[in-house]
């Protein structure tokens, strides 16, 4: 059965597209960051995305041209979602919704460096980000009320890292509004990552 | 004689080796972005150091950890400088200045969206970048009174994009203070890089 789980898949090659093979239709995504990417290239998107739904997460954030240009080669390459940050203002955001599939904009980050700047701003970001057409926005598992409240004021579906290693917790994550929770290092560093999967989504 | 200039590099692969050749003795350096790593991989980072210094410029706006992992990479890839987002917050900036040699922190943007939740924080960033220990800020040549007032309140080196294509001067960003200019197509796109660069460089 399909679950609400986005993995996220900072390993090497090898263990990513073997993961992909086992989780394929047990995962809602695959989400494939800068590690992956600048270690495999960007050939591994379709790798993956012949296993299941793959989202590029390289947080862009240059100019509205550059950011478009990336997400351009991410998209063609096979992802089907892009995740975008939104600090960077609403003109990067809809130079990106142009040439994606499905957008996703960080509105608010896990760590603890997220409140010097960026949380301050997220709620003006979530809004932004569905005044332009995003498909949802991301907000961490760390703070879970967030969750709730960027959800509530922007209505958009919300993706949500921060589970696991760094101390956020699923349940709780999808208790507070969460429609995927991103899981990386407790799926992907198992010796069974189908039994780990079926831990985390149980709450046990 | 070498330049102020640091060239974008935001073209094919062999056009960006041949520029590096041309121009290697004549600027501060090359700046390589995503969409040359990602077409072209991280072996492209040691191809252009080759010909002179290479910052690499994937604007990085991760959690800590991973930014972290993204800088390093590039710094064993062969790039002397990293430019990374400071609106992700302190811990981001401090674990990329462990990993890199030469850390560059974006303040603010050159283009439009930058006024919407970054330009509001940059004097704040650059401070902090400077707290850091970050070698120089990142401001937009598009409004150079910004370039003095971020480098007059962080004392730090200012790196400078948006000449050309953008709307910015060269003669007006370094005026304004900025130590080094970015510049891209203005160069990059020219049948004669020599004379474009001359040309710039001269002010007219």
């Amino acid at each position: 059965m399909q679950s609400r789980v986005i993995v996220a898949l900072d390993v090497s090659e090898e263990r990513a597209v073997n993961i992909a093979s086992i989780l394929g239709n047990q995962v809602y995504a695959f989400k494939v960051g800068y590690p992956l990417i600048l270690g495999a290239g960007l050939g591994i998107l379709n790798k993956i995305s012949s296993q299941g739904k793959v989202i590029a997460d390289l947080k862009i954030a240059d100019i509205p041209e550059v950011s478009a240009s990336i997400a351009s080669q991410l998209t063609s390459g096979g992802a089907s979602g892009v995740i975008i940050h939104g600090f960077t203002g609403r003109d990067v955001v809809r130079s990106c919704r142009k040439v994606t599939k499905e957008l996703y904009v960080v509105a608010e980050m896990s760590h603890q460096g997220s409140l010097d700047f960026l949380s301050p701003r997220s709620e003006e970001i979530a809004i932004m980000a569905r005044e332009e057409g995003a498909d949802g926005i991301v907000a961490p598992a760390t703070r879970p009320e967030r969750i709730r409240k960027l959800k509530e004021v922007s209505g958009l579906k919300v993706l949500s890292p921060g589970v696991g290693a760094q101390g956020g917790s699923y349940t709780s994550a999808v208790e507070n509004g969460a429609d995927y929770v991103i899981i990386g290092r407790s799926i992907t560093m198992s010796d069974n990552p189908v039994e780990a999967l079926e831990r985390i989504v149980s709450g046990k």
